[in-house]
């Protein structure tokens, strides 16, 4: 079966990514530029695309559509890193694109660690797009978040279990040039996940020895 | 109260406008560019916009989402006018300008002549993207479809009736030049609906005589 995956270049995409392999699919992933202050996440995000050689298309955002946003991704001022409507703007040319191709599902990686923040990234979200899917397409695909219910340590986890190239993923939302600034939010939540995962195998492995 | 008005430029839209201003709402129309054939349909829409003296934004869609569509609207050879999830993108595209506005309403022109070929132009999926909205936004706003009842020759009814600017409306999809085919399936609905008001007029007027 074919799949859309939505591929950001960041760790959760990226074993959103992993997992619709592991299922079988025959996979395009959608990156989108929107003018985002750490577009060397699309540097990534092609970096995974070509490792794992599925399709990769890039699209563009008219950047008019988010630069009044008061958000930070795009270069304002505001400490938020909240985007309006960005994954029901995903989703909707992910919408097209899976009718265009005849796609049966449509892979998303958002998560538990994301919940807090952004309305978009909850299943009442997933859940209610799935109507519009249901209603607004011709051949509706369905809507998968394998990663739904998990928190950050769980997604690498299971990364690693499916052998993804994690070492190839983007999370810092300030790059200094081509490196992580290591402080800000995203960079913060996957160094503290790394650690957890690291000190559980450390727990594992002096339990076992 | 401010409100985002998708304006393509055709009927429905014009009078989906005029209504929203009829409601007494502070307007944002926004128009979009998809590399439609019919991309006089944009001059139209700005014209509409400068009329009623509000605000138009033009988005473009990257063109390559639809391109590979099997649809003549944006220029392939199919017979079909149907574009995959135009309408769920041009939503999501709403939903976005709605929050960073702060606009509490969202108008659409979909109606009953759209109905049978068009999935998202029917009440369910207005219905399912109004869940979309109220669970992936902060502050969701709410859609309103005026003309979701209405068949073509009601359309033009109501827009007499708020005194729109039919003329300045573009309905054609395959434009000679600046001039309407009359052949197409959208010419020909458009000049039956406008025959039917007439009719209606005259004998309307017959009868008082």
């Amino acid at each position: 079966m074919k799949a859309i995956v939505l591929l950001s270049g960041g760790l959760d995409s990226l074993v959103t990514l992993g997992q619709a392999l592991a299922n079988g699919r025959q996979v395009l992933t959608l990156t989108f530029d929107y003018g985002q202050r750490h577009a060397i996440e699309i540097d990534a995000a092609r970096a995974i695309a070509a490792y794992y050689r599925v399709q990769n298309k890039l699209i563009t955002i008219d950047q008019s559509t988010f630069c009044e946003a008061k958000c930070s991704l795009t270069g304002g001022a505001a400490a938020s890193t909240y985007v309006p409507a960005r994954n029901t703007l995903f989703l909707a040319y992910a919408a097209g694109q899976a009718e265009i191709i005849e796609a049966g599902e449509i892979y998303i990686g958002a998560n538990r660690a994301d919940r807090t923040g952004f309305p978009d990234c909850r299943p009442e979200f997933i859940h209610a797009f799935q109507g519009v899917l249901d209603q607004g397409t011709k051949i509706p695909a369905r809507i998968l978040a394998p990663l739904l219910e998990l928190e950050k340590s769980d997604i690498i986890k299971l990364g690693m279990r499916l052998g993804c190239p994690l070492e190839l993923s983007w999370s810092c939302y300030n790059p200094q040039k081509t490196k992580p600034c290591h402080t800000c939010d995203a960079c913060r939540l996957r160094i503290n996940a790394f650690r957890a995962v690291e000190d559980e195998a450390e727990k594992t492995r002096s339990h076992c020895s």
